[in-house]
């Protein structure tokens, strides 16, 4: 049903069906003129992203139900690279007017599954007209007893991440690629450049782009410094150097690299690296941290005094700068 | 300069030095991943809004200064309406590529000049491209010892309001029926439907509109519900009667109604009343206590057990549905 027909009231129960009342902290959800919640411990965590149709996303190749679960798990990215633990949730919409009720509904089924997963309460949520596009706007709050910055990496330091990278990036570049998801899936294929690529193949990097699973660090104690690789490692390596004031040498042969990555990149005739150090939005945790290893995550380099280097199998040792996606350029 | 030569990380320079350290809570601003601050008392309130161009406003009547002044005093009274104490802010904005950086920093410098009256400290504020429109997004958190909900008034109770109403209501149809704020500023004059006003003579109607002020009451220890009157009247005194499952009878005569807006009502041949209790935008606190009368207040009326009404000094006894703007319709 068009939302203009569907009414406000209508559609304010229906985000309400959705609040929920994690662990007991919420004292009031949505429906007043704001949220009333518990406080715990002596730190809260803020955080906040946007999500605009056209520009972080194109609703030919995401569905509503995976755009409600996407913006949840960036902010919940946010929440765990500072160490914390997510809380309470806001999540404002704005739309054309002749937008399904039905989308909206399927946008917050999708932030409730990741919502349930993370025991994240929905305390905030507003709806409201937008001229051409569609806008997710997300707050997330969060807890933590020692909030881990960028800043604190220290000379010496291992650098870890949490899981594989750059298959978030190819899977962008291959959604780009389709006119429509619905057609690559029916096809069983997608055509990129000349090149055909089963369509089951290269979904899991369809997924790590769609999807991205949020997975939090259980030790945290010994940990420096944290962020979450969603501009590309060199970037957000850099960020973590410009903070702490110091340098970084990461091998190429340690980068978590997924075998699909490496044989989709293989096909396409493209270089694996370059996806892994300079694509975004892989939500895995970059940290540093003196112990020589750790169960939980790859070591794919050491921090420096200074210079930012990576360094290759025939021993080529190159300085990298940011590499990432510069908004506005 | 363009947003596009301007840069990432100078935008992000800027609107860090409008991040402020409010009575030392915030542990960390702009920067990471999230902002740290210092948990205070039992309860936070968090609560958000959005701003879009060509629906919210137009920026052939405001300017970025009052674009970044006015989000946060709406957010502000939101707070207030919960018997809050407003702490910690974030804004996102989302700007055309083609966008002149000027202008954000002039919607930080509205926005830093209510945050300053308020203590209000910037904690986050990221800034992407947005496909069509300018976008405000913003989120704020407040503190609170006793939240005073829309629900709690009782049979009985008093009916204030905390300033004159239907001011902003007025003001925002005068700025549609100009094409340019500064050319009717410079020609002294607003024509509207055959009749000319002065434009000094309605400048209040139009700054309470632009640059709504949020009062906060000093006692509220009596004080059973409250909202802040952003739909109209009827609308958020019908969200006070839903609440707390109660009627209300409102007295046309005991309405406060500004000089200006009577004046100019009369020369457009239009009822004040009318815009009093439909129009919204004022952000006046509209509350209910068993107190007889108060210093800081408007007793419009009483709460009763069932009905909605509004007396007229002829004696009329008129029941009044919501009459206030449903989005979408």
């Amino acid at each position: 049903m068009r939302l203009s027909d569907f009414g406000e009231s209508r559609l304010i129960k229906l985000i309400r069906s959705f609040s929920g009342h994690g662990a007991g902290d919420v004292v009031l959800g949505i429906g007043d003129d704001a949220a009333v919640v518990h406080n715990r411990g002596p730190f809260t965590l803020l955080t906040s992203d946007m999500m605009i149709e056209g520009v972080h996303f194109d609703l030919s190749y995401i569905t509503f139900f995976q755009l409600g679960y996407k913006i949840l798990a960036v902010n919940i990215s946010d929440i765990l690279a500072m160490g914390g633990k997510p809380k309470f949730f806001m999540l404002d919409i704005a739309v054309p007017s002749s937008f399904d009720s039905r989308n909206i509904r399927n946008i917050y089924r999708g932030m409730k599954k990741l919502a349930d997963i993370y025991g994240v309460a929905v305390v905030g949520g507003d709806t409201c007209s937008s001229g051409h596009d569609l806008l997710l706007s997300a707050t997330l709050t969060g807890e933590a007893a020692r909030p881990i910055q960028r800043k604190g990496a220290q000379p010496g330091d291992g650098i870890y991440v949490t899981g594989t990278l750059g298959d978030a990036s190819l899977g962008l570049l291959l959604l780009k690629s389709i006119d429509s998801i619905a057609i690559a899936k029916q096809r069983r294929q997608i055509n990129i450049s000349g090149s055909t690529l089963s369509y089951r193949s290269v979904s899991p990097l369809l997924r790590q782009f769609l999807t991205p699973q949020p997975i939090p660090l259980k030790r945290t104690h010994r940990i420096t410094s944290m962020i979450d690789v969603s501009d590309g490692l060199f970037t957000d390596l850099g960020h973590i150097c410009d903070e702490s004031g110091v340098g970084a040498e990461i091998h190429s042969s340690k980068l978590p690299l997924s075998r699909t990555l490496i044989n989709t990149c293989r096909t396409l005739g493209k270089d694996p690296i370059d996806f892994a150090t300079r694509g975004g939005e892989d939500y895995r945790l970059l940290f540093t941290d003196p112990s020589y290893s750790r169960r939980d995550a790859v070591r794919i380099g050491s921090i420096r005094r200074k210079g930012r280097y990576i360094i290759y199998p025939d021993r080529r040792r190159i300085a990298f700068k940011d590499g990432g996606y510069e908004h506005f350029r």
